[in-house]
């Protein structure tokens, strides 16, 4: 029988290709996807699309009110998302679009879905080389939530597996990853990665997330096939 | 300054001590419960009058859906929660009531508002001693937690503080948690134990919950001031 894994899906280039990978290591995969207060949906609906292309056996939308603490530009409307930062990849800020415990509560969701299917296996779309300026995307961030995984649950305490929490694209660059998605036929034309797309839905080119996948695609020697209402350049 | 504490509390006898304790070490006391698709809302109930009573600065109510997942017979209709068990104590056996992942998601939500508010400090009402059939309620547990919020958040990478949880009762019998928070003031006819109330919202007298904690209070020589549908003895 094929081995379940839950894939958190944000809808966003990393996660589109992490489930590519998954799925070609013969997981069956159940994507899960998080509503928590996103300033805008459009990357639940790439979530959607994304899910259903890619052949996950299921997706299963979560939500989450990670308003009701406030503190990251992603989730507080009062927050200025960041446009145009001198400084892109090896940081050693902290950005505002910084979201308090994010990885830490998604990984607890994923823990507590794949134990109910009786899964072993997690992955998360994080990358560590282009960008280190969130602290819940390192290696050694996910060996802790591994360690407590296998504490936390019945499953691994009756000896039923062992939890791993699988990064594929954690060492890649950027542009390393849009190659090997493009070679597992991810079509990234689906996929939403913009922190603020204007009311159109065109991304905007110019926040953090809009510039690494502009550079990322640029040094692949690829055209990224999402709108842009600026040319980010 | 007081130092802020993010304190979990359930409505529950355990939690309730907890938050008493908390206070008592001088600490400025957030109180957070969810509403994770319980059975019956009357825990919510307790845990609102638990944090106004015990002097709670602020008390926030976060919903999740555990019952998008299932799996345990506190979230799911369709399980039994068990009566007059047979064993209670030191069980090997992890009871229906087992929620995946529980205290790993209510930490994690713990940690994220903790992070906001700046503070460092945690509160569970854990306990290992009466019950130890929950995976996630084990000092090896909480320590692994601990590791991964000082990983995890900003707040511990930029060193502004380290994460503690606290567990002031992990070691405690069920009698020295009563007798303990009878000693602070604790009023435990606001709390709320049973797993399976009447539509009075008596308690059964019968689940384990109700079971360990009219056991708690018949060894610490007091009377439990809630009212049971069944005398449990």
């Amino acid at each position: 029988m094929q081995s379940k894994a839950v894939v958190l899906l944000s809808g966003g280039l990393d996660s589109a290709t992490t489930l590519a990978l998954a799925r070609q290591e013969g997981f069956a995969c159940y994507a899960l996807t998080f509503r928590y207060g996103q300033r805008h949906g459009r990357e639940v609906d790439a979530a959607q699309r994304v899910a259903r292309v890619l052949g996950a056996v299921e997706h299963r939308l979560a939500e989450i009110d990670l308003r009701a603490f406030g503190g990251s530009a992603l989730t507080d409307a009062h927050l200025q998302v960041p446009k145009d930062r001198a400084a892109l990849g090896h940081s050693s800020d902290i950005p505002v679009t910084y979201v308090p415990a994010r990885n830490t509560i998604f990984l607890s969701y994923a823990l507590a879905w794949a134990e109910v299917l009786g899964a072993f296996d997690l992955f998360i779309g994080v990358n560590s080389t282009d960008y280190s300026g969130y602290p819940d995307c390192r290696p050694e961030f996910i060996a802790a939530f591994e360690s407590l995984a296998n504490l936390a649950t019945a499953a691994a305490v009756q000896g039923k597996g062992r939890y791993r929490v699988h990064t594929p694209i954690i060492h890649m660059t950027k542009a390393q990853i849009i190659q090997m998605g493009t070679g597992l036929g991810v079509d990234y034309a689906l996929t939403h990665s913009c922190y603020d797309p204007d009311s159109r839905g065109r991304s905007c080119g110019r926040c953090d997330a809009c510039r690494l996948r502009l550079k990322g695609f640029a040094e692949a020697g690829l055209v990224d096939p999402v709108e842009y209402s600026h040319d980010g350049a």
